[in-house]
């Protein structure tokens, strides 16, 4: 961020969305009938959790990495999901294409820069996705601190998003969600939700999926993951481990009411 | 097809298979007790989903799609399974190694052109893949229609099927098996099918596991399909959503008794 | 093994770890509050399961096979797990990395050499990972015969062990485990576990997980298939088939006491 783009921030972080829980509903309704494509093109470990979350709630996913179909799958795609947790050749070069393609046709997409904390050579691959402006970016507090660090110190959520001109979907403990303008925060959720392998990569498919039938960004990332997080609540009731978790919450999801989804929704 | 071939064709389509369902339960018995090496070369989504299921049903699988290893995997296998839902460079290299092993050693092997009608990349090279006469394909109705689609219209399943010298398994709603001589309806299923990721793909598996141990490769496909639709139905009858659907399948699939095969098959 | 390996084996099998269940319940309560990085090379079958295995003992996972990253995951990571399953370009030059990194930080590794037994590529390449020297090895019997055939015959588990200078964990109705010195057998298990793809190779992650808090490799192995094979019998207890037991499975491994595996454990 340079001085000017600091200068340019709001001097207090705007709150919210108003009714964002029954603009969720909707939004999950609407999916459920018009059953967006969304193309994920993701990693090893989040590809079918990723494809089960979204029919789960009635989206139809995609997944192919092959470079030379890439462009055909983010054409018919109402939205691209981009997880840097694998980077193998064939996907570095279609995430290249794809987002192309998808700044060239107006497609939403969501950067989801899974262990650039991790790893030198992911954070500069993530660096070099910065640049073609992510309309939603979802990441952890590590992920978060890694993309935005500099000196002097790391900047607050909203002024990154305001420099960044993305929406940041932070997500933990409390999900916060910014744009520079508003900031949205979402306490749903239950612990086991960590002890799922790719959980978090697939929610942010969930985004996705809302990112292609809602046009502002925030809206979709705070509805997405205020879903995620009410069906994460329900499944951690009845759930006896992380193993019997994971059914139970893609059956949560798949019958979350508008009427719960309102009265679980704990969002300020 | 060509003029000859269309001439060569039935009048009307011959129907069904006597006895399907006794026939599938005897094939499910002895699939049981011979444990047949199924191959897949599959996609990145349906590679654990693929192998739970020969697991159940007793089938041995294995996976590798290491081009300098797959001629040794295709000659212990007793059958070939290559599904194109995932096309990187060594899935196509290994394909190819595979087909002609698979043909001169006179192994069956199924054909499954995921999403051909998603991209043209995709839809060239499973023509080239149909070149070496598959013995079973299986595909939806919308990859039948990008695989058959020609002047002026699309032609018959049967017409085709006579036309490409194939069995073909077109599975939807009620799947049809045709070989150009006969043709089985299924009625069996249930909707849970289709939100889970990959179960089709699973699912054409078992016609691979089946045609490792039966030679009419009609039987083999119908057989396995009318399996795995009464394992659908009876782990619909239980399940609460999509998450809990898919162990309520393995397990109907492990449990199905010849009994309950035979009473619930609606074959036609 | 040459003559003078074979000389200065022990006479008879040395027995035992003394204590084996309480050090396995106390290194189960040490991974649960100390969270181990394991890093896991590993094939496109295991991946998420072995993500999922670790998570439900609070280890973290990570998965990478990017050749550029390997050595940044490995770096920080208390043990290395290299499962030879999927065999691809990348993995291949991330392995070799991985080992070099591994052995020169001194962080111990397990080696699961997957089907040495079906591909002579394979075996070529497992062959050239046991010259790094393994700390741990873990293998089935089919595998075991193809790593250590010899003319005229196979040695046996303790002298191959003691020749390769590695723990050889040989699982199967009844697991093994020797250094050359010592050997401990466990009896635990349940058969629901071979129908489940990936569990080994999974249940490998877990001894990798002890070996990064536990010096004494012999006693790292033991300890995690003590506790696998227990959580495994736990789960055969209720699941009604291969699908409701995986669940069933990481349930048991997330809620198992030390006196539920200390009362059940089955070693000589």
């Amino acid at each position: 961020m340079t001085k000017a783009e600091a200068a340019s921030l709001p001097a207090t972080e705007a709150s919210g969305i108003a009714d964002l829980p029954l603009i969720a509903a909707r939004l999950l309704d609407r999916v459920r009938d018009e059953r967006p494509n969304v193309h994920a093109i993701t990693n090893a470990a989040a590809q079918v959790l990723t494809a089960n979350l979204l029919l789960a709630v009635g989206a139809v996913p995609s997944l192919t990495i092959a470079p030379d179909e890439i462009e055909s799958f983010v054409e018919r795609a109402g939205a691209l999901l981009v997880n840097l947790g694998t980077l193998d050749t064939d996907r570095r070069q279609s995430i290249e294409r794809a987002l192309r393609t998808a700044n060239d046709r107006g497609k939403p997409w969501v950067l989801d820069p899974v262990f650039v904390d991790a790893s030198p050579a992911r954070l500069d691959f993530a660096r070099a996705c910065l640049i073609k402006r992510p309309p939603i970016i979802r990441c952890n507090e590590a992920e978060f601190t890694a993309l935005s660090a500099k000196e002097p110190s790391t900047p607050s959520l909203a002024a990154y998003a305001a420099a960044a001109r993305s929406v940041v979907a932070l997500t933990g403990m409390r999900d916060r969600i910014a744009d520079g303008r508003r900031v949205v925060a979402i306490a749903n959720g239950d612990p086991q939700m960590t002890r799922v392998t790719a959980l978090g990569c697939a929610a942010t498919a969930l985004v996705a999926a809302f990112a292609a039938i809602e046009p502002d960004p925030l809206t979709a990332a705070a509805a997405g993951l205020l879903v995620i997080g009410v069906a994460g609540e329900i499944a951690g009731e009845t759930a006896s481990g992380p193993g019997s978790f994971l059914p139970a919450f893609l059956d949560a999801l798949y019958g979350l009411s508008a009427e719960v989804l309102q009265a679980r929704a704990d969002v300020s």
